[in-house]
């Protein structure tokens, strides 16, 4: 008996048929609008889709291959675009986070982070059997992290690493990551930044932050098919971030000897001059969203937050989306449903009361149609 | 300034342009030839290529995402296909070693695993503090595991867990693994079958062998678009791998909460229909390399590893070759040069007195293109 995928989509005798009815909408769901991949992406997808056809040249490493270019990649153009010294690939931001956690501390270690952290942070650290302990932010309606606030838990807990999340991916706050820079080095205390919503949306320097490592998520914010992401580093931990094994000398111990062995690889390629581009541009996309914020105010929606948001991810309040949810009879399904008839993706089904988006990939002009969206959905139902 | 990607290929005003010569070539490289897509997980890969596509109807945890279906896929279709009770996704074979051994063993601890391993085998253990112990193969032309030879190692050093290679990657010997299963269980220690050879291309069950773990390679064997692996599980082990985090109740340690999170998975779910065929046909593999080897042996070829071989990959001593290479002013590289020109990709550049290939992906007429090539070769320059 063979067993066969269900069908999906289009129906085929052998199975599963991918469909993915959101991909031509407007997609304003926070995880995917820094992943959309351009057509020269699609094209090195297609090329190097076959497992394992990135290793054609390669010679027992990743980083050093010279065909497609993996070698100028991590070696020249990703340390530059990081401002770091070196740069390894990774299967995600999370991955990083855990090769860092891995090298730099034992367990039992103390780590000191920041509140708005990402859950991978806290479970990257579990798995290290790592203490945790939180700077709290501001609370309701700014959820601001103070860096300040890391000097008394550095000075009570004497934490083995201090992470930052920079922006956090529920609020999409900008904390003074070169004012910690500077609070970790007078404490010599080493900072991981994790850059996993910022680094290929806006511009980021590990060196201008000051800090010793920083994770990126490419199929995040980096246009690149995932699962990829990005460990870039300060010269001085090198040697124990890229030890070797004892008995493959080319083999480094963090990496299991090769990461992101996939096609991912070639439409981070592929994107890297867009990439480039964009983080330039980051001016018009904080006035875009603050665009956004304004008209979502107007339909009675409160941006939480840093006011003056400064990140195209931004969570609303919507008390009168949630009055109008309890009348229905879907609950707070019906926001999801109905957005979905207008083919606006990235609410979470659910969701009412609050819910986040990303004005990332969305023009102005599909945001006006969002924004309509939102304004029709409460004329007609409140 | 904007550092753009060098020109690979078709040049293009945008930098980096993807071109894969080797892609419509004989492909004999063992790396590659289980991880071919066909038209069906092409479709699917362009589907889902941006970043978190997959994710559109995900409520936190990968395993349970409804559409694409990859619950169907982890917890129906792939335990089957493993014959084992629990199966997690990975970002490859070595990830899921290095989460066994992460969860099953401590620092210090010891494992005993075959001669044959892999390096990332050895790697995985460095990265959890583990002492490696091996049982030794019979050595030249052979290189056989007898996997009796582990009792005496098992009652020397009390290890804490084992691992078996099956097939390995340097001759694709088939070591007794049912036979290794009955001792682990005997001796009352764990057994983790490396099967990233075996999964996808043969009928391979956990249960049959009666081990505790199986961890597969989905870019290597199972024709999908990597990175992407297989960890699969008796059920006895769950409450230890599945470990879940204290703060967040969906998110398990071990796999830092999500593993796979890409365009892979639906490349392996639009395969498996064809690897559930072409795993019944592996019979017919098997006569096909043993008729290239005998083919080979012709030409003045020695197929190392077991006689009578029974996996795809094969290792050649080839000293004819050599002899030539002496005379070339290209030395070794002129036997990669030369299958180049014809078209015939995986020996690797400098390689002439051994090499290995594998048999899988091409057909018996593009094998007797291959051999035809290499009498052409001793041919024209002996």
């Amino acid at each position: 008996m063979l067993l066969t995928m269900p069908m999906q989509g289009r129906s085929g005798k052998n199975g599963y048929r991918a469909i993915r009815k959101t991909r031509d909408w407007i997609n304003i769901q926070p995880l995917q609008t820094g992943g959309v991949l351009d057509e020269a992406a699609m094209t090195a997808l297609m090329e190097y889709a076959d497992g394992y056809a990135i290793c054609d040249y390669c010679n027992g490493c990743l980083d050093t291959i010279p065909n497609p270019p993996v070698a100028d990649l991590t070696r020249e153009i990703l340390p530059a675009f990081l401002g770091c010294h070196s740069v390894r690939l990774t299967t995600g931001a999370r991955e990083g986070k855990f090769a860092v956690f891995h090298a730099m501390t034992r367990p039992g270690d103390t780590i000191v982070v920041d509140a708005n952290r990402h859950y991978s942070t806290y479970v990257a650290a579990e798995r290290n059997g790592l203490k945790v302990v939180e700077v709290p932010n501001s609370g309701y309606p700014e959820y601001r992290i103070d860096v300040r606030d890391y000097i008394p838990l550095i000075e009570r807990h004497r934490p083995a690493l201090l992470l930052l999340t920079y922006p956090d991916g529920n609020y999409g706050n900008l904390p003074d990551a070169r004012l910690l820079g500077t609070i970790a080095r007078k404490y010599d205390v080493p900072l991981l930044i994790n850059g996993a919503y910022a680094v290929g949306r806006l511009p980021v320097s590990l060196a201008e932050i000051g800090a010793d490592f920083i994770v990126a998520s490419a199929h995040k914010s980096m246009a690149a098919s995932g699962p990829l992401g990005l460990l870039g580093m300060h010269r001085k931990w090198e040697e124990r971030l890229l030890r070797k094994s004892e008995r493959y000398g080319g083999k480094e111990i963090e990496f299991l000897g090769c990461t992101a062995r996939g096609a991912g690889v070639v439409t981070l390629m592929a994107s890297m001059t867009r990439l480039q581009e964009r983080v330039q541009a980051w001016d018009r996309q904080v006035a875009k969203v603050q665009w956004f914020c304004g008209e979502m105010q107007t339909l009675g929606f409160t941006a939480l937050g840093e006011s003056a948001h400064r990140h195209d991810l931004v969570a609303f309040e919507s008390p009168r989306l949630y009055e109008i949810s309890q009348t229905r009879r879907e609950k707070g399904y019906f926001l999801y449903k109905e957005l979905k008839k207008r083919h606006i993706w990235g609410i979470r089904p659910g969701q009412t009361r609050r819910f986040k988006v990303s004005t990332f990939a969305a023009g102005q002009e599909e945001l006006q149609v969002v924004v309509d969206a939102f304004r029709d959905i409460i004329d007609r139902f409140a």
